[in-house]
């Protein structure tokens, strides 16, 4: 063996494994979620036999449960008690107002995860096949989205709402459309803020009633107007001051991305904003890892979706009539705000 | 906000939603490994373009897979181009010796799957349920992984016959009996270092016919014996010099695996070696990260299997009449050998 090659670190086939049981990891987190691990020592137990007790499992279950939540970083284990890292404790344990355990239902749904199987014919096709995307209208998977995606994007809603208040507060009419509203909590944390802002939420209809019931709830609904159906089809009105389009780009090519920017545009008035929420990777496409990996993510579940870079959106933006947008890194998400505005 | 809270990091759902993705990172690997990805780029496709065509897929989809596993580490980017990282030039391009590829389809067969999505029952349980188990005689899933797990356990198979060729060179006869013998491998690489070794390979009927292809094809068809049935049944005989037992009392509990070690203790000449191959965490279980998590997939996949510590083994060892074990960590693999003297 030369010099050169004793030098060279010994290939291990350890990387490649950890990959491969990344699909356990996601089903223990997904498990310790159901089970109300979490939860359960959030309230004071801390040993497995505390825990187990208090989750209606076994103790040697639980051992090993939490023991992969602590390699994890979910956990801390001393002697034999499991502890809380911050990240769980605000967003796993129910009794947090953050609790985000519902959204796993959505991201770990049976649909998504049959379609990553397939994932070598996307690759030759280019795209997830149109027959089971999970696009098709009214896709019962959006409604469960709506109900248990709300805690994860509270910052990006407050961001969003921290703009328009900024912009609009002093107006006496507010118009703001809210593309592919979901939960209504974008269109409706802006509202909040400003209070005599009507906001129109756009989504299938059976999505629409979360929405709604949401509105209901932060008693808004005399300000909340619906329409239902495609926002490649429905008539979007006129005379908005801005546009919110949230988790939705990504799950199109550039042409219809373009068409629906236009679309956009011809809605706002002068001078208002378009506010895209998304994964923006690097324009190396490799970094950050979130982000990057979204793209991914678009291929093995859309037609021919993708995760834009901030030069692709910028061309997007330039053909369909908008200045130059501009990047607003969220704290504490993976996405981003791409703002632009429509020229005076 | 107190400067204690402004101390503190944010919470950010971030590592959750990576955990959670990490089943797309498996199935992303996968179809890397069935589209020959790692093998085109070895063989000189290094454009997404130029990859495309070597893997007869789309320009799209492989650029998309291929950032993927950039991100992963698989793969390095240099403007458009991507390159190895040495673990897949070693482990996962189809032309090299150490091919792994076939072993992903052990790693992620469906079986293993669909068991992880019942994970709450088990922990609940402690364990996978009996019915749907993975070790069912004869289960055609242990033929694929005898068939694709060879090149992964390639360093512990030369590790175990060093050990047996520095003890056993001299003698004018050796007895190995090797349980749970799989491919063989491990048995068939420590007869090909000692000429006068009789190997007796205990599996199941439809493994041993892989492992006795292997002994054939490497010229020790004559010095191979077969014992086809279940390793708690069947008769070991006696007169052995070692015992190797690999990557198999993790899918037992202590009591069983005490057994087998008693059963194995009577086989043993006085002063031969029993040695384990065996995922080995260090005694806070949660430490290296890849064999505590071992603990979890066999939490999911058996009734009562685990990663045992080595004072768990030492207990086992002493009770069934072994000297206290040593281990030894292998170079390269995230298994360790554990091994233990009948004393003379």
């Amino acid at each position: 063996m030369s010099a050169q090659e004793m030098a060279l670190p010994k290939p291990t086939p350890i990387q490649i494994f950890e990959t491969v049981q990344g699909y356990q990891r996601a089903f223990a987190l997904k498990a310790a979620v159901e089970l109300d691990l979490f939860t359960a020592i959030a309230r004071g137990s801390h040993t497995a036999a505390e825990i187990a007790q208090a989750c209606q499992a076994s103790e040697r279950g639980v051992r090993i449960l939490s023991d992969s939540m602590v390699v994890m970083g979910f956990l801390t284990k001393a002697g034999n008690r499991y502890s809380l890292t911050p990240d769980p404790a605000f967003f796993l344990d129910r009794q947090s107002p953050a609790y985000l355990g519902h959204s796993l239902k959505f991201l770990l749904h049976p649909t998504h995860m049959a379609r990553f199987e397939g994932l070598p014919g996307a690759v030759r096709r280019g795209g997830s096949s149109g027959e089971d995307a999970t696009l098709s209208p009214e896709d019962p998977i959006w409604v469960e989205f709506a109900r248990g995606m709300v805690p994860l994007i509270i910052p990006a809603a407050e961001a969003i709402a921290g703009i328009l208040e900024s912009e609009l507060a002093a107006r006496p009419s507010v118009k703001i459309l809210d593309i592919a509203a979901s939960h209504g909590i974008f269109g409706l944390t802006a509202a909040k803020r400003l209070p005599r802002a009507h906001v129109y939420a756009l989504d299938w209809v059976n999505v629409l009633e979360v929405a709604q019931a949401n509105a209901r709830q932060m008693g808004m609904a005399e300000r909340y107007h619906l329409l239902p159906g495609s926002a490649f089809e429905v008539d979007f009105g006129a005379g908005f001051d801005a546009v919110l389009i949230t988790n939705f780009l990504h799950h199109f090519d550039p042409a219809e991305n373009e068409k629906l920017l236009k679309k956009t545009h011809a809605a706002l008035n002068p001078g208002g904003q378009v506010i895209l929420l998304e994964f923006v990777p690097n324009e190396d496409r490799v970094s950050p890892p979130v982000p990057a990996l979204f793209s991914l993510t678009m291929l093995g579940s859309t037609p021919r979706g993708d995760a834009y870079t901030l030069p692709e959106y910028a061309v997007a933006c330039r053909n369909a009539g908008f200045n130059a947008p501009k990047l607003i890194p969220l704290e504490q998400m993976p996405q981003s705000l791409v703002v632009a505005r429509k020229p005076v």
